[in-house]
């Protein structure tokens, strides 16, 4: 089941390019992962994680990614795609995603990503600041 | 839980590039789908699936990809990716893949994903044809 | 020297994705030929020609591409390509492009690229047809 | 005209992916920049340029780059980037490539970038380093 569209409250748009294609003529499986992460990188800003990545210090990595694709997608289309956090733990969060197409609102495809707050230079998971949890429940209400 | 090493089968080897990086300095997440399709599409010609894709008549499309990301990895590094089977249905079946680090045999990424039998044109799936069910199974034994 | 600005009739916007980036974390040279597709795709549209690719029948080839990399361009950006047809000969016609930033008209890169008129399955180069030299030259006025 | 295939001292083999081909059915003009790419960073290791990109202090930048696309190629195919430096200035030097099938050894493409030394904090050109072109020329000798 698809998480319902006004759940979502933080949206980007994206602009199919045609080199988004591929051999088969469609937007081809892993450029929707580009998608979701150009959401999820919009995300963090939105909640203030900097994007800094993993050179130093505390910060945020993805540990898994799924997407479901449900209607294929041809260039030129245009998508927007909402982010959301549906579950936080005390060192990860879960984000979902769902594509839509901007013209006709249709479904093209939802996924998530677990993104774990990692010592990047132990190489282990640290707990979510109190901060970050705090905006991102600001953002997303979730159940304690 | 990984799958074993020697379930697999079918191997390709994937040489990471320079470019296959992103701003975290580490192989882009979108990437690993990438490796993962490279082994899925040699799977296919392994069993018979022409690549010809969804410009009509029937054939394979995936619906759902999924991946773990276990290790970080960088330029440069080899890599090789097992694919197998591990599940199939009327209309459907499962691969499952892992992505190994060549030289010290670490699992860097392990993953799946869920190929249906479909109609292009009408859009629907269609029962797996017999002969394709039986190259999977006798490639990839399989519980009955 | 870069073609200005107002010589260019063909417009599109790029969105620069955190994606595009590389580990340089800057906007990798490959996808500035992205975003010169994109416009050439765009301009193939405008002056009628169809995007079937070397699948059949005559069409474009692109037989050499150049850009010159004159600002780094990091994520977030927002880019708008110019293309025009700055010469024209009998079977062939070179596109220029230019990429600026949209928030303040820099100039970060251009660069041109050469399309042949071809019969995909002889391979061979064939003379432009009248009626695309014709929109091409309503489009982009150029010497006879 | 090409350079002649015993002018290049270095070497990358490419293993073109499936991935690597777009909706034309082909390898995507942009992904031979990707491979000529992959043969730099080679180069540059050979070199002695360590791969730390504009975050600071001196080394290169590109700011130009060609390809001629002579021949359409397929996923399999197994290339090989032959590159070497042709040209030497004050602040840059000159990479040339060229991209051969390794089955048949026909030359699919080639191409060449310029390469600046530059001061990324300051945004201007320096000098070559003595140790580096020494390295250069050791490597591909040139004309004084």
């Amino acid at each position: 089941m698809a998480t319902p569209r006004d759940a979502f409250h933080v949206w980007i748009p994206i602009d199919v390019r045609w080199g988004d294609m591929d051999a088969f003529g469609h937007v081809n499986n892993a450029k929707y992962f580009t998608y979701c992460e150009s959401a999820r990188i919009r995300y963090f800003e939105e909640v203030g994680i900097r994007g800094d990545g993993p050179r130093g210090g505390l910060g945020p990595a993805v540990v898994q990614a799924s997407c479901n694709f449900r209607r294929q997608v041809h260039y030129p289309a245009a998508l927007e795609v909402g982010v959301r956090t549906s579950k936080i733990g005390r060192s990860s969060f879960t984000l979902d995603y769902a594509i839509y197409r901007r013209d006709d609102g249709e479904l093209v495809a939802d996924g998530s990503s677990v993104v774990v707050w990692v010592d990047y230079g132990a190489g282990v998971s640290r707990p979510l600041p109190d901060d970050l949890t705090a905006r991102i429940r600001a953002l997303d209400p979730l159940p304690a």
